[in-house]
């Protein structure tokens, strides 16, 4: 390995609050009661979807920072991101608070990608109260990525499910929660997958990388981890993820889970799964962080991937590379 | 003032290495003898100019490694950002490469974000070695954000001109080169400006922000500094900005300029200058940074500003946002 990709934090960060809100298609799946909010539609009572999207993040900030027990005058910075072109999602909710804002993109890795930013800002004594949030809007995503919703377009079997909701976290120098032990940025991987419906296939090699360069950097095994969570590799792209580490001589076993293949009930008729930056920002700050205050979790990798396309590099012939940031978060 | 966002430097990370690289028209403007690098024409030997713009990046990277006196190899991190949808400039730039990528979007503001992320992680411990870059593309930006080209648009008075052109740097813990000494993130700040021809008006409100709030953090007057620099306000946006700090008691004078403002000729007809992250990031990385080393520059506040819209939200009737995020650089 030609680099150490890894950033040890020193003072390790907590995560002193969590937020998740989700639609009602996300609501009804199988993490439906570790949600903090369900909307009842999808419009959360605007007149677009890229509006409700907008609120949304609006309501995790001000739910995780409520979480917390601070208040917004608490908050150094707020890092975050969305799939929409130009981020105008998380600029335009950083637009109702008063703290400054670092706008980030790394596709649906952007919750792990503003955490591990954030992390950096408060284990190197910058800031005393960090906001990561990110989030996803099945119907702003579906139209400007792929087809307007009213053709009712027929979707493929690799095809995945864009989650309507968004997660926020608060990173902290004080206070009680889990803690950050190590950052892992990721590099940009292609392996010349150009179907822009096999999302999870594409991810897959970049999740594969930054794993390997992760276990080697902080010599661990998969066994020192009670769960290593991927973002939305999905149904396919995770058993391509297992099929990727084997052919390392690394058995994933059942310590491994992908979000977006756990999110919805098979009934869902979502095909390969989840997916979208809200999909795994809504379980990590739900459902993984409430086991770890249960003590049920102990040690989580967590790996959120991201395909770094536009309608444009696909229109253009260009391929699709990912890229896979991670985070160790330990009780 | 109710929040401190100047975050300070310990170690003072140092600018080891810089370069610029333009299109032709830029070359001809007045910073043309300062750039590594001027473009016969603006598509680079490529077929699209989304092609072009991506050749740019990356060799931007390259020929900063190099003038570093470094090899691809020393380089931890990749902190960068672009204006086109998804970033895909900087992405599929970065996938040229063997580091880490950590995708930021500011818009106009990209080349401070990504310097003042780039800063963190060098004087925190993290990194020895991170490359900071962003660009754009006159003919891109245009027909992503405005109008087809072939559609020979009239271009309003406030209008500017999108740099065709990509600046980096390497920021480092060793060698020679003008240190940071504090960065300050900027508030997403909104006047209600809905012209999306005039930019530089709703970014001057950002600016004005981020420099009271700086000037107030590092109890520094404008005198302090040789040249306090904005990024692509153009003539009007940094007229407005002369005049918001005039009502705040704070006289600009002859230490202030704007990238945008300064960046062409007259006879060159780009109305209100230049603008587009490409802008401050390209006379940053050469003019800026030989007058350092000529000794003529000792002390430089740097403060691009970025107009947070998309189409959608522009076409949604929202008004636009700026954000403004500043650098001091001392010799």
């Amino acid at each position: 390995m030609e680099r150490e990709q890894t950033l040890i934090m020193k003072r390790k960060p907590r995560i002193i609050g969590n937020y998740a809100i989700v639609g009602p298609k996300e609501g009804q799946g199988n993490f439906g009661k570790y949600f903090d909010y369900v909307m009842k539609n999808d419009y959360f009572g605007e007149s677009t979807f890229e509006k409700a999207e907008r609120k949304m993040l609006e309501s995790a900030i001000s739910g995780v920072i409520s979480n917390a027990k601070l208040s917004p005058k608490d908050i150094d910075i707020m890092v975050g991101g969305d799939l929409l072109n130009q981020i105008i999602s998380s600029s335009y909710a950083a637009r109702a608070f008063e703290f400054p804002f670092v706008g980030v993109y790394g596709a649906c890795s952007t919750m792990a990608e503003s955490m591990a930013i954030g992390s950096v800002l408060i284990d190197g004594g910058y800031c005393n109260n960090v906001v990561c949030c990110t989030g996803s809007h099945f119907s702003t995503a579906e139209r400007q990525y792929r087809f307007p919703l009213e053709l009712g377009n027929q979707r493929p079997p690799t095809s995945q499910w864009t989650i309507t909701g968004a997660g926020a976290c608060v990173l902290s120098m004080n206070g009680d929660g889990p803690k950050i032990s190590s950052v892992t940025f990721g590099k940009v991987v292609d392996w010349g997958i150009n179907d822009v419906n096999d999302m999870g296939a594409a991810m897959a090699a970049a999740a594969r990388d930054t794993l390997l360069n992760h276990l080697e950097n902080t010599k661990t095994k998969v066994g020192d981890y009670d769960l290593i969570l991927t973002g939305d590799l999905g149904k396919l792209g995770s058993e391509i993820l297992i099929d990727l580490m084997d052919e390392e001589g690394i058995d994933l076993g059942v310590n491994y889970g992908d979000c977006g293949q756990m999110y919805f009930k098979r009934e869902q008729g979502t095909l390969c799964g989840g997916s979208g930056a809200g999909c795994c920002a809504t379980i990590f700050n739900s459902y993984v962080m409430k086991k770890f205050r249960e003590g049920k979790l102990k040690k989580v990798l967590f790996m959120p991937t991201g395909a770094l396309l536009s309608t444009t590099s696909s229109q253009q012939g260009d391929t699709v590379p990912g890229v896979c940031h991670a985070i160790v978060v330990e009780s």
